[in-house]
């Protein structure tokens, strides 16, 4: 906790003015926040960090640079890498042998990129400029999207001839009401705005410009911050339970996560703040 | 079934110009219809009893008085009760079994709310003024959702320091497209108005006064109840249990119920009146 | 292969303007391209032929005919047939009997429409006129619905009595985003136009009349069958499955199909056409 | 809690050297102790009481007289309701509102045996002589089963025409390891006794008579009464959890119990009382 | 149903003194009885048949010849296709083009062995001597297993350089209760015997010798057959449906089916010969 | 792979007469090998280093010293750690915050011992002596379990007032067929032996003493890690993922995975050697 939060590829600031928000930059702007391998372990890393800092109870998540919340991953870095045809090793492995390394490979990316929605702290993603392939996974991973006008939204893999593994094809239908849409952003990798995305409910509001996206992203993550952490963190992870169960089994699981949250003393806390009309505090967690 | 439908915080009336339509009306207009515990052991009850009722077809749910469908859970009433932080009893009791009075609590109190999706007719909630907390888990436990143009929704527990759990939670991403917007609401507590709720797909339509709501939900009810109560009841059911479960399963299902379902006498009585160009009439069920 | 696509039903052509691309014309204009039994065991095999030829990539489903999709189950023919009140054998089937014929016939008719599921290819079906019954639960089986601005589409089995049973009830609600709509349309049988389908997210796109709304189609058709078929109907089959389960088992079984998937030359291919500003070629499959 | 436990069809009883423990005895032996519809009302209404009933921490299930356990559903007395053939209402319903009816009846049915598997504390059944038919469905929703060496198991359904639908089929699987012997006791209805129960693992103790299989199973339910109740409740509830989902859901469904259930004084006594020597004492639950 | 069953490597018999009983011997002797790609063809087809032949209630599957029930898969011819690690066309597939056809193959011959499960009668398999790889395959996919004591059974396939995947890892630790002892003979590949089959409950019984073993199938299954088709057939699928699902899904499935198969006559006609101590006699199914 | 395996609490040796085996043996025998945090975070390191160590193919798990393979969870320690009654903050925290602590602490502890279950090669577990309580949760995570004749085994944590909570609950039931045995012993804690635990199938072989039970769990390893590594591996990964999945989606996954598996060079290699009658040798994986 007394360790600071520097990193490489990103840059992790807590705003003043927003008490307990948490505001991540992907650092990679001169080559369009595009992803290389070392970024994703240490999104990964950061945000588990986050996620139990008893100081921090939101998050938001945005790009550097005025291009581009991130182009996705660096294809000119994987083509060296795991997409490249031919392997390094002196005798080429058979393909059940190099299916083992890229499952692993796959395995580990999409245990990164699952880390947001693992994180027990709510994340918002303010998305501006190009916003291709891997930002896709990366935002339907958090909890809210918002976006500048200017965005430029694309299921970009099948241009680079793969179906999307990190997470677009299992998260989109069920961050978005139209499977029809899904599919067919999914199987043209055309772009989509900002207005569309909207439309379609893949993003909550949409802002001028970045800068009001991250501002707006920030309002949104402090006025949540200002809540009591044991009902929101309560309510992100019910929800996301109950998004992949049926009713039933999200009914009961409620109920037994709520038989120890209600016996906080937060629910005495708003009760009497909400009688005095003043802000409650709340005690750390 | 001879025995009158009289509650004490539920008006049942059943509009002499709707055959098989039973209005419901949450009756505690002084209190801005806030429930306690009383209330959802009675609603349950008597959803419980139209549910087989073989004179009605269809229900309609609302709320008495101007100002509000219902304002939620009684939190006065609550504060003295489960969500008292001090126990009654003369030695506390220890957290876990706290956690067990709460867990029996909360899944009674589900299972009343639960008794709107289970009733095999289908149920219509027409909603206007204050609509918080409670309101949403009931109203996501019915079919269709209509609702004044003065109508406040929120999910506002978050507000007292708790998750949802009558519902809300489990129940509202299966109910509206956009996952985003349901963490947007459900973090921050913030209201919601009907224009929203009607982009989102949380209500069907928008009426400009309570009263124009209630004639268009016993509208659709009436629409409803003049069909086949043997194919309405089958494709409720098949809709909740096909939301719940993969596609295959939903099929099979399927099948094996109208391999009984299809052997009715409606389905010559609704071919017969298409072709004779007059209203079927249906047998009881 | 050499063998050529002649049904009586149904027209197949191949478009020489759209390489790769299929498309199927329902062909029984007279009827309002009503459907008996003959023609869903027609379409189940062309379809299952289309799946695995490797010269197609993508396939578009329309109607012939001015005046409708398909009206539906032609319900002349199944009246004197499974809707039928009396049975054809002498002494009548006992209701259990009775029972295990309709079951065998629903699940017999329900796997030949999911056969537009399994279609290893996109499926795009442009919808016109009637669209009625039968027309919903085709659509719901294929990936992305287009239709023309004329359009009257209906779940309309509640109208002959019966709950809809080859596919409406399982998929529609996982097609559209809002359950309440989908509840009120089934349940209502009333009829919804172009414009509001759009807005529910139940069609991509309105085109102003049939002729564009097929064109569309095409034109859709022909973009997917540009792309990298590893990369295409990789995406259709990891989106159909995380369809129905959670988000977990959809990425794990996303890294077991792109451990071979990524093994393509398609990769190669896409990103050196990507550097070279062409369009590329990928072999068949 | 102050009203006696006394019931028509049952005869409850608190065995003065095993406290906590209840001792529920079928007592119809005129009758081999075969069901009517108001025995499982009654066993349903008794299981609830002592579910909740915090004097209560185990249950034994056994039947009166020497002959049976019990000999299953009472087929004369059926055959008068819910079996019979014709209706008693004047013109017969179609066979889809007999439907109705007869899955109304089943789920109540089902709903009242139910109580044995929801029940919070442990339901040990002790079975002897004939042990037929509802004797299964019975003795798969408890906990743990024995017998005496002179029980005649069946599963006897298909014998009258029909299959098992009170708990069998779904719940025999998931209680004995061989499928294959589930399928050949179910198709072929034969009988079976005590020693191949026992080898197969449908009961864990065969006895030389009845008293000795009653004594046996008040032991067993003194034994698991003396342990903490916290942690007896838990271990069934976690237990039942499980079996229907998988490892993953069970874990995390695991680790949110525990996290209020850890939070017991149990935890302190019995480690003293380890260290002590002495048996622990637990307060009430 | 007048064309008679004639099949090139089966051989389908009616014995005459076991009515409504088909007996099926896989009939390639001279090669072990070991499976080429049209004999999995041809045993779907023939085994679909029966599954809705009315003159049919029960099936017995063993093999021709001393020596084998079936020696698995026919490895040889397997070696110049399938598993032939040079592929016949000119220009190799890429490794994703080869999955994509091996994944076809796979899924095609799974469906044909997964016919036994779906057959809507129940089917008995009495093995002999070899019975390797493809045998416990087949054989977990009938109801019950029964054979001769010179049976060597083993989970073959990793011998062979691959996991099993025609079923037997799918099916096998549903079939048998001890998850360690699947493991281990799957990881192994070593053989076990009749003994150890029972023991662990892959087998219900063992008989002297493959005359006996054959009889005694039969004898079961002529058991079966003489009870009510709409109980039997009902029977097992209510037992594979909950196989694979909770109980609570298993209840309720069941409730759904059982609502039309107690409308037959069967339970009638079962009840009144149970009076007149007479076998009763049931209309076709 | 350079770094040696050196571990506080575990020694890991290679033996030289078994080809690419671990051995794996739990080192404080001074405390009956009971384990603390610093072990289990070890356990699970080390196992996922072995996991995709190319040169081991099999994994064998013993406990250090005559007395136990373990004794369990080292209870004096977590008396004074997590199972503390009083908090060593000096505000205690309030039973939600404590919850939120507890709740991290288990699922660190349950996905710590998880990793024999994820661990790509088989682990054998060889027990003896005292193997309580965790010695259950760390077992049944493994894939094949022998012990010795002094084994003294109990799902032990019912007598220390909590129900188990790192796996046992979950998996045991899965392992084992008799779900009554099962919870027997879990409710009642009570010790059982290796015959008990053979019959009911826990573990699959019993020898006469540690040495025996060591050398053989060493001898199967070592005859699994020479098949195959691609067959191997895949069975394991199949078998666990098909316990926990209906067997439709048990086979579709298969055939997935086996889509990129059966174009190893194995296959070839294993009938080649298999027509040489020579033992194969296959590349690192």
């Amino acid at each position: 906790m007394s360790q600071p939060y520097t990193y490489e590829y990103f840059t992790v600031t807590f705003p003043a003015e927003h008490q307990y928000v948490a505001h991540v930059e992907i650092n990679r702007p001169a080559k369009l926040n595009a992803f290389i391998e070392a970024m994703w372990h240490e999104l990964s890393n950061l945000i588990n960090r986050l996620s139990t800092d008893p100081s921090i109870r939101a998050i938001v998540l945005s790009g550097a640079g005025p291009k581009a919340f991130t182009a996705g991953l660096d294809v000119h870095a994987a083509s060296q890498g795991t997409l490249s045809p031919s392997d390094n090793t002196e005798e080429p492995l058979d393909p059940a042998r190099k299916a083992t390394q890229l499952r692993r490979h796959i395995l580990e990316f999409q245990h990164c990129i699952s880390t947001l929605e693992k994180c027990e702290k709510p994340v918002i993603v303010a998305m501006h400029g190009f916003s291709l392939g891997l930002a896709i996974d990366l935002s339907v991973a958090a909890d809210v999207r918002v976006c500048a006008a200017d965005v430029r939204f694309a299921v970009k893999e099948v241009d680079i001839g793969l179906a999307a593994d990190i997470g677009t094809l299992s998260r989109l239908p069920k961050v978005v009401g139209s499977f029809g849409w899904v599919k067919e952003v999914s199987l043209s990798g055309r772009e989509f705005g900002a207005e569309e995305a909207l439309r379609v409910g893949f993003v909550s509001r949409v802002f001028k410009d970045k800068e009001e996206a991250v501002k707006g992203a920030l309002g949104l993550a402090a006025l949540i911050a200002g809540k009591s952490p044991v009902a929101v963190q309560g309510t992100k992870e019910l929800l996301n339970w109950s998004r992949d169960r049926s009713v039933e089994d999200g009914l009961r699981y409620t109920a037994v996560w709520n038989s120890a949250a209600l016996q906080t003393r937060d629910v005495e806390a708003a009760l009497l703040s909400g009688i005095q009309k003043r802000k409650p505090t709340f005690e750390k967690l």
